[in-house]
């Protein structure tokens, strides 16, 4: 039975919220009198339907349904969230909420996007205000995982838990803000720096290409990875973090008075920002910007997810607990028929997998298939797991056919087959589809090997039975085609 | 003749300064009275040779020589630029530059990194002030692109040109800053949101933990690829940016006192600090945290340039001049000796392209060998371009031998041949080695197709002349070991 989220207000932030629900398998209900929401929530759902399945490396759950409501009440009633993203006006959200409660069940959660205004706020007129939070995002919602979860004292706790949990499970990492201030901790942090930005550009020390460039050429780059305490923690180095604090402290007061004042964004600053804003990035439309922005963020978050940091951490942990939710095989006992080939990737094609003409990038072919061998290993009980051990697999060869191609946020499966199992040597065959079509196949031979002297080993008892066995139970299947064939063997070529 | 750098002050930023310049090959002379420097620096260099060769796709010119000096006169004298990297005290830095221009040559450049002192206050009491410059850059001052070039109206502004150009000869991107003001461009963003930082530890609204991480999984991964006007100008969407300023104008001027006031670093505040970054960090030593730094920054970098974006593209730019001053091949005519491999990868091995073990990831060298048949392509007059085309070659398969691995920073380089060139058909073998030492093999076979249909055709006759030619000169190198082999043919396996 699909969850349901209720989407109340469908700009930017709401349709995201939207897609992100929608991708992640619930049925979700969008409210919103504006006239142009199915178009626009369903242009989001598009960019969103092409990034996000693709950043993880298990597949998301099968798409939920999205409906467009004309009725708070149709809208809410029976969903287990309600998320709330209209314009940032008290009067009108504490209205609003007032109007979602009679409708809403007693367990439901109702989630406000504000950037600005405090669960005491929204919750100031309620007659129910334990059921209403704060979960802040940051756009694109589809992407960034970042939300924020503030709460007042008239909140349960456990309904705080089961909003972060509920949070976690559509892909982001809730942060649990300590208090009630306003703009909580994200916005403060960036519009400290936002304000700082209006005075360079007001005082004429900077474009705002400048400005973006010192901060995506710079300090930018390192807080995609470590935010600013880690940052001064490394750059105390051996001082130490007391006595660097001591020593830039005294800085921090000198006269820069601009620092602390709050720029007026009068007519004229608002001019030169509009027009070098427009020499900058004119040239792209704003289409073209979040395309780009989108591929660039699943590019960092996956790299991220690569080197098992920030939050690549949490990518990583969203993919155990699909892959578990999705029982894909781990170990022996968990095959089905072993006889049959194995599920050993179920996926989606990423954004940043593909070259400037749509087609899918061989070495990211590989890169799958390496996760598919990973998968083999870890079923016969010889996974690569954290690099202590002293001898294990080493892939000898990769054989790969390269015949179709499928494009971002499509699914992406291997089906693996052991041609060859004793003690030493293991011959797998990969089958890559998409939608049943066949874009790849490879052949890997994998040798055991004492890692220092690359020498050949016999693996442990157990490893070599599961070996044998599995290879022995799939070798009734049909030699698979092409495998075995050496490279550039003639075939029929169809010609003009 | 190798240019010569010298570098005053030997903290993490001057020995920063000081790999940088060595891995692009001039030779640097270190002046520091601290005994510890040689180590110091050392220990930096180490862990740049690690990340900075292989950042971009070509290799960096043959590493220069580091020295240390005992003497200002010794260091300085025939160094065309000298960076000054001591303690933020201006008297010390203002008496420093009268002994450097006691013994520089009269275009010597004198750099300062200073963060908080402008070009002006620096030049206060120089009889030259017109040598001296401010080029602040970011720690770790050899991966982080950026550097703020300062200057007053006292600097030439061939002068400025010249740092600017040095500055990108070395891999950074100079950001020239309008004005002169305390802490340039680059450092105000940075301590408006460390000042924000501090406020909300102070008042215990987050924990050092929770505004990294409110920073690392949202804006911070926005601010590594865009800065904040660009999204600002995403945000502002079809409302477009003037009307979106003016809607969100007022709001920086909310009661929030403690957004514009400057917190005090006092020993409270100072311990809490020290106590929760030790709660967030504390698990990994200070080595670890560098070498985690480095490999999620050439992660991030790398990414953003196979996105062709934002710190990327600077990444680009440089590979395309080191590959012309190498003289690689990119055309038939370049090619000394067409009988001979053609040299079509020579790089480094990045940092994240090697697995837990420390072993080269098999992806990342089908990616390396990608980049070999691009090469090829573009010699033959077939490079893959825009995208626009409607036909070109297309990769049928690949087979590749994994034979070995090299650490991150070892010199990689790829030679290619084709065995087979007609008009239609393309079959490539590529070797790549390290030092001499093969590490793999590959083999890959192309076919020459109508994009859309993905049906066999002529390549252009230009094209398929200059396969021909190249094919029929190379056919008279023996063939390659291991060519044309089925995968997992026997071969002979040494055992225990």
């Amino acid at each position: 039975m699909p969850r349901v989220a209720a989407i109340i207000g469908s700009g930017a932030i709401g349709a995201g919220w939207a897609a992100r629900f929608v991708l992640n398998g619930w049925n979700v209900r969008v409210f919103d009198p504006d006239p142009a929401t199915p178009e626009r929530v369903h242009a989001v759902l598009a960019r969103a339907r092409r990034a996000l399945p693709g950043l993880g490396d298990v597949a998301l759950p099968a798409e939920g349904e999205l409906a467009f409501c004309g009725l708070i009440s149709e809208t809410v009633t029976g969903a287990e969230w309600v998320q709330e993203s209209v314009p940032e006006r008290l009067e009108l959200k504490q209205t609003l909420y007032r109007k979602l409660q009679e409708h809403a069940g007693e367990e439901t959660i109702l989630a406000s996007s504000s950037s600005g205004f405090t669960p005491s706020d929204l919750q100031a007129t309620s007659n129910n205000p334990g059921q209403i939070l704060v979960c802040h995002p940051l756009n694109p919602v589809y992407l960034l995982p970042l939300v924020e979860v503030v709460h007042s004292d008239k909140n349960h706790p456990d309904r705080i838990d089961r909003a972060r949990e509920t949070l976690a499970e559509i892909g982001m990492v809730p942060l649990r803000v300590r208090g009630e201030i306003t703009a909580h901790v994200a916005d403060r942090l960036q519009e400290a720096l936002w304000r700082e930005a209006l005075w360079l550009v007001r005082d004429e020390v900077a474009t705002t290409q400048e400005v973006d460039d010192a901060i995506r050429m710079g300090a930018g780059l390192r807080w995609a990875q470590m935010g600013p305490f880690d940052c001064a923690r490394i750059a105390a180095g051996p001082e130490g973090m007391a006595e660097f604090l001591r020593r830039v402290g005294p800085a921090l007061n000198w006269s820069r008075s601009k620092l602390t004042e709050v720029p007026e964004l009068d007519a004229g600053l608002i001019g030169r920002i509009v027009e070098q804003s427009e020499d900058q990035s004119g040239h792209l439309s704003p289409e073209d910007l979040e395309d780009r922005r989108d591929r660039n963020l699943v590019t960092l978050l996956r790299g991220l997810a690569s080197q098992g940091w920030g939050a690549g951490v949490a990518l990583r942990r969203q993919d155990e607990a699909r892959a578990e939710r999705r029982a894909m095989p781990r170990r022996m006992a968990d095959l089905d028929d072993p006889a049959r080939p194995v599920l050993t990737v179920d996926r989606a094609v990423p954004l940043d997998w593909l070259d400037v003409r749509g087609r899918m990038i061989e070495a990211r072919c590989l890169e799958a298939f390496g996760h598919a061998t990973d998968r083999m290993l870890e079923i016969v009980g010889s996974a690569p797991g954290d690099g202590a051990a002293e001898a294990g697999f080493l892939t000898e060869e990769s054989h790969i056919r390269h015949l179709d191609t499928a494009p971002a946020g499509a699914p992406l499966r291997i089906d693996s087959r052991l041609i060859v199992g004793d003690g030493t040597r293991m011959h797998l065959w990969h089958e890559m589809t998409s939608d049943g079509r066949t874009l790849a196949t490879a052949e890997q031979v994998l040798l055991h090997v004492e890692f220092a002297t690359r020498t050949a080993c016999e693996a442990e008892p157990a490893v070599a039975e599961a070996m044998r066995r599995l290879a022995r139970a799939q070798a009734a299947l049909p030699a698979p085609e092409g495998a075995g064939r050496a490279l550039g063997a003639p075939r029929e070529v169809t010609r003009h």
